[in-house]
């Protein structure tokens, strides 16, 4: 759908489009192209808005990410959206990769060997959802760490920064605000900037609406300030 | 897809579709068949529910809704839903306006004269925003006022309340329940009744699903002992 | 879309398609493989996730839920997921059940005899419900009774104890974690047993992703608490 589609049915959307979407915020200094994709695919996937995927992966081929770094964030995103969600947008992608020739030798095969593991802080980790959750669903627990933190998380093809980034877009483009703590915190620690962080909800509040970002906004103020202390 | 074939997987389901949605809750009178069409395309768009809009987009223009005010919901769910379930609902609208022959001159054209600015109880929702989430993100926080609520609220192709009634719907049927507090009383503050809330959760609920309205109820009846002081 | 089609964007999708969901999660014990299709059909209505409907309502079929099963959980997610969701879902069953020769003689006709109801604990839900929520819509309290309580619920098509876990994944498959409680402690009155619920969640994660189990499981787990009381 063009801007010229969108402006047989409002003028208005399509110029907010060309002017505030398109002129403004994808130059906005405080997050380069390449995040703003990373922000963007991560939101769509997150919410199955197939619409926008074909331009969006696109542009993000285009911007930096590569199809490495795009498959790994399917391939994330399918834990952390669900496995429909991710289907949906590989659906997508598979064509994109074909039209551009993109096979095998540009996409992590496996096995891949997995970076290294920070045992002391996953052990901490580990112990204290054993301790929240094992009661709950010792399954969800086990899965969690032997496919999430030992596995996933440790691959290498998507930066730890980028892996989180991918995590907190998703988080708060499906309104799961109680998870963003842990995973904004683990964004920080991976290198996620303060700056960052706050043009991610920026650049999210006109992907998943005001609503979405405002919900988010109390649990990032919270966090910003604990790591203030 | 029509009531048979409804029934070729579940006669009980097309006969509550034809019994309790089309017989009852369409003519129940707290809510005009105007604002119920408003309700549903709202619940729709902020649920990217494709299924549902060619009919009901039609439904809404029989039922006095107009071009214009289509447009405008539209735009304004752009904001409050995301630009991707704007776009679902404005490729399936443009096809409707082409069939009707709605063109240009039934749309709001660029650019618009703006309603005028309550200055002072802008000036409040602004300073309290900024104190709150400045240091979050200053950039959600200046788009809300420059594109929101200095721009976006005061087109008049969309009157305040109906406006509010479109925001209110698109929270309820999202589950962004943290931000209905503001959009009800600003919706009530712009003239809608305690009873068309009211009705208008009897209505969301077919469309929504119980428990988004079960989940917005406690926050409807804070709002409502608050406007009681 | 092929599991080789999913290995053209990400190997490691395929793969853990291929070993955590299909060879180890669907063998897991702690539920059977009616009940898993239940679960996974139930979370794809409750996020119109489209894309796996195909495979998993034939799957459905194979794991010995019946089409009257399965045409009641549809009624029964309309009140619950909203009725686009359900009508999604209709959409796709029609042409599988036309596929199979799925006929009126499968499909439970109308008018079903309802089962008995538990006159004394609906009379306190629906006096609690009147207390809390009469003033704020009754329009949604009375339905609430006439058409679910008292209707949907008795239905005999599906068990109580299927309908409740119906219930507590489209809950948890759609972030609706304010009305797990009353759904969770309704499907345990009903026959769920913990180590079901708890392997629900478990399943859950894979189709809704990470978030939402994590979210759900703080009030699964008061749950389970204020039962050993």
């Amino acid at each position: 759908m063009t801007n010229d589609d969108v402006r047989t049915v409002s003028p208005a959307l399509a110029n907010y489009t060309r002017n505030a979407i398109v002129g403004d915020l994808w130059k906005r200094p405080g997050l380069s192209s390449r995040d703003r994709s990373i922000v963007t695919v991560s939101a769509l996937i997150a919410r199955a808005q197939t619409i926008g995927m074909t331009h969006y992966f696109n542009l993000a081929l285009e911007n930096g990410v590569t199809p490495t770094e795009l498959s790994e964030i399917m391939t994330h995103l399918a834990f952390y959206s669900g496995w429909p969600n991710a289907f949906f947008a590989v659906e997508i992608m598979k064509d994109i990769f074909a039209e551009r020739g993109v096979g095998e030798g540009q996409l992590p095969q496996e096995p891949v060997t997995l970076l290294p593991l920070d045992q002391a802080s996953e052990a901490r980790r580990a112990e204290a959802v054993q301790a929240n959750f094992g009661d709950v669903s010792q399954g969800v627990v086990d899965f969690t760490e032997q496919l999430l933190f030992t596995d996933l998380w440790l691959r290498p093809g998507l930066a730890p920064r980028d892996r989180s980034l991918v995590t907190v877009c998703a988080l708060v483009a499906s309104g799961q605000v109680a998870q963003i703590t842990y995973h904004l915190n683990r964004a920080m620690d991976n290198g996620l900037t303060r700056a960052q962080a706050s043009e991610t909800l920026t650049h999210l509040a006109f992907y998943t609406g005001w609503p979405c970002v405002f919900s988010a906004m109390p649990v990032v103020k919270d966090v910003f300030a604990s790591r203030d202390k």
